[in-house]
């Protein structure tokens, strides 16, 4: 039996894990669409629009390490393209597959509707190669070797992709099949070099201490990290954005590092250290605090994915976790229980009838969640605030410190529900970034998901007033005022979500007591009246700011 | 007094009759809209999201010639791609300025926020450089010779041009100013030549007809056009993508070409011509209805913006304006008045209490139009059965036949109200095309502005039913339901709007007068309980392509 095209791509994505694709339909994609409406199980979820078909994907390739969308020639690949960037600039595999127009009417370089009008049909994929990692036209001819090599590029480089698929081509059998090369491996002579190396510098150490960051998630080193760090009983930090790499309620887990802005005996043990082992560092200005972050290279270890640095020494096509487990074989041991201090968020404040604030709702957010949960945090004062809350065991923190594209969330947590039907799924939102995608909450809510999402109305965008240290009210950061409870209602005609306004922590306290209790999505709105409202973390960055 | 780099790029806007720009707030572009919001008589309008912004903006430069929006670095800009290849595809000049990093991080390549994490701030730049006339870095020291140039260019070219200005540079001091060349004229000595070969092709014709089409509008020839229609005394036909660029009230004027799609009447007039003089034509798929329209090229003048051919023979350089004007010597006019015949939706059909159908609300959509009225339509059904809808003089017809992006419409809307706050602005658009971009309603109602808006709820998109003829039923062509009059309280909390469900001609009759009685936005929910409603082109464009 030979298999078309569309097919033999559904087979090759089935094969990495993907039951469900994303995507919005259009004329230039009937043909894959079709084919996937006939395939066996595989889902099609029909998104709003392709900005959010991309961040859904994006979340459902966190949770099952590979996603993929399907969009239409020139108007719908566009609309992808920011959440395409994204995937690229957080690592995370996507395939993105875009139906376009007959082969024949390509090379005859018609000028059929959703082109430039100027017969060029390459300019999208041009668009594309610089924000994937691959970018290809598949056609019959090429389907065979293309499919498998894109799809294997995407999973090595943790990167998204990009097929472009003319519409007659998806339905023709296809040619030869060739499966791509598998991964170089380490290269064992260097091995030994930096194991002695490392030895040498931890032998020398008194006082190390790990930091788990961005690529132990990407990369999927989490059970060799905490290998690791059991072995040498280090105390563990985690970077901003490495959060959800290593299990928070550890008992060497100690919080996370955010420079001049986090916790201060945090910020200490880690600047103190003597030897710092960092896994999957990422040195961004999010990640390191505005560069606040003290960092001494030449007493660190970083351990990336493909190579390893000691004392700033490089070792090239060495993989983490070889590196991870030859470390394990180290002579060094820490004594006794590592030292536990509250984390900022550990005791619920404000009284019942007081009105909502970052120092009351944070602890409550941290209060209710609940092992195996997933996060998801759209950009803003969320996601700093987030980021200093202490997670149960299991569960998994999705959000965007590299690429912070506002609007993320919502189309996100529809992505991360599908992935995970049998897990809760948190969202938390501000007022500023929900109105970007808002869309979603209805694909959210029709297809019967039962995310809580808290959406955080503090009046503007009050992240850009943090940011905007000389012109905080500025007018454009004013949003118009829009009742949620009700677009709640007009959004989910087909469902019943419960919804609840709160004002006072009591009124919180109700409302997530009721979310849980209910059989359906939740939609609770924090109104917060202080637009300057916004966690500690964001205070220290502010006064930083101010004073630069 | 020295200029800002910000204040000469709104000086030179402002120049262009640019009096509001469109955007969304970053933190990349602080300093432009700081600038801006201390700027004398320029407004920010602040869409709901980029993509939007985009959609706006275009709308804003067909009703005033020129438009400018202001995006954030990688994040921002990438939303709105899809727009501005839009504004491409349909030649609209179109400024797109997106705020970037400080200079100085730029060229240290730091990996903050926003980018792709490798030190490249030049990859959201190149990827413009694929769908916009110029794409360029401004700093202060190009800032006086770049930004001139590229509005020039934009205007030259009715395209989109785009701009990264680093967010230090915006309040430097803008160095030596520059103003470009002007554009070159007309090769006169091709004029005469020209003149005699156009005169010799309708001096042996005798039923001569004018075609008018895209770039008429688009570059503004409507006067001459009519001039010499009316020097010539022929039928006057427009194309799908020419409407609005002849007044349809003139007794010259016989309909749409519509190939095998359109009226019979007109089709046998265009092509059995024996001179077709065509201004400003666009060879597309939907322009020529599936390439079912027979148009002769030995027979035809072709008048495009810098180019003319008679009878296939090439001539460059000569100026549509120009020739135009010289063809008012030819020696050609036919006698006696151009015969009138109705048009498919001159007579008010369907009872008061039977169901809304295709057939039913065309009629009534003729019917309520007035002069000056601005009409957007998105794409779907309604941008097919639209173009057969009749208009009154100095109308504006705002839609894209080439790039057809769904749900351009309702943030289309919002930009044709800005340019034009004293004209009533109507939209058309489907329930599919309406959620892609439906916050953008919180910006039209937010801001005070009117809009009629028509949301043809017919259960899906029925125009992708049409479309795919072997599947129609396609699950994916389901949407979720909303409850649209709900959901427009939601959304505009702060205002009062006009909302009705109709679903009988006589509800529709009724929501129309009170709508138009209003003092405020209006929306209209025409509900179509038949999935496969649709105007009479379709059905006929739908049975060819069975057939094919």
């Amino acid at each position: 039996m030979t298999r078309t095209v569309g097919e033999f791509l559904f087979d090759c994505l089935k094969q990495e894990g993907v039951d469900d694709i994303f995507g919005v339909p259009g004329d230039f994609n009937f043909s894959l669409l079709d084919t996937l409406e006939d395939y066996e199980d595989m889902n099609f979820i029909d998104n709003r629009n392709e900005l959010n078909a991309g961040y859904a994907a994006d979340a459902y390739s966190q949770v099952k390490g590979m996603a993929a969308m399907i969009t239409t020639f020139g108007v719908g690949e566009l609309s992808a393209s920011n959440a395409v960037a994204g995937a690229y600039s957080e690592n995370i595999p996507l395939i993105h597959i875009a139906g376009s127009p007959d082969l024949g009417d390509q090379k005859e370089q018609k000028n059929v509707h959703h082109t430039l009008m100027d017969g060029n049909f390459e300019v999208f994929r041009h668009m594309y190669e610089h924000i994937t990692a691959y970018a290809v036209k598949v056609t019959a001819d090429n389907a065979g070797t293309e499919i498998p090599k894109a799809i294997h590029i995407a999973k090595e480089k943790k990167k998204p992709v990009y097929m472009d698929i003319p519409f007659d081509q998806v339905t023709k059998p296809v040619g030869e099949i060739k499966t791509p090369e598998s991964a170089k491996m380490t290269d064992t002579s260097l091995m030994d070099e930096v194991f002695l190396k490392a030895s040498d510098q931890l032998g020398s150490a008194e006082n190390a201490v790990m930091l788990i960051d961005f690529n132990t998630v990407r990369y999927g080193l989490e059970i060799e990290v905490q290998a690791l760090a059991e072995k040498l009983n280090v105390p563990v930090v985690q970077m901003l954005q490495g959060k959800s790499g290593f299990d928070e309620q550890h008992p060497q887990y100690i919080g996370m590092y955010g420079g001049a802005f986090g916790d201060d005996h945090v910020r200490k043990t880690v600047e103190e250290a003597d030897c710092i082992i960092a896994v999957g560092m990422l040195w961004s200005d999010f990640n390191l605090a505005k560069y606040t972050a003290d960092l001494k290279t030449d007493k660190m270890i970083i351990i990336h994915p493909y190579s390893t640095l000691v004392a700033d020494e490089v070792f090239e096509n060495v993989y983490a976790a070889d590196i991870l487990k030859s470390l394990m074989d180290v002579d060094y041991r820490e004594e006794g229980a590592v030292q536990q201090l509250p984390s900022i968020y550990d005791d619920i404040a404000g009284e019942a009838d007081e009105a909502l604030t970052a120092d009351s709702y944070y602890p409550r957010f941290q209060d209710m969640l609940k092992e195996d949960d997933i996060l998801v945090v759209d950009t803003g004062t969320l996601s700093y605030g987030m980021s200093q809350v202490k997670l149960p065991k299991n569960s998994m923190f999705l959000s965007h410190g590299s690429w912070q594209s506002i609007g993320y969330g919502t189309p996100a947590a529809l992505g991360a529900a599908v992935a995970a039907p049998d897990r809760r799924v948190l969202l938390f939102v501000g007022e500023g970034a929900f109105q970007f995608t808002v869309q979603e909450l209805s694909a959210i809510i029709d297809k019967g998901y039962k995310p809580i999402i808290f959406l955080l109305n503090n009046q503007g965008y009050t992240i850009e007033r943090y940011l905007n240290t000389e012109h905080p009210y500025a007018d454009y950061n004013d949003i118009p005022a829009w009742d949620y409870m009700t677009l709640a209602d007009g959004l989910a005609a087909s469902k019943e979500v419960f919804k609840a306004r709160a004002r006072t922590n009591g009124e919180l306290d109700e409302a997530i007591k009721h979310a849980e209790q209910f059989d359906g999505a939740g939609l609770i709105e924090l109104v917060v009246t202080d637009p300057m409202d916004a966690p500690l973390y964001l205070h220290k960055l502010r006064e930083y700011e101010k004073e630069d």
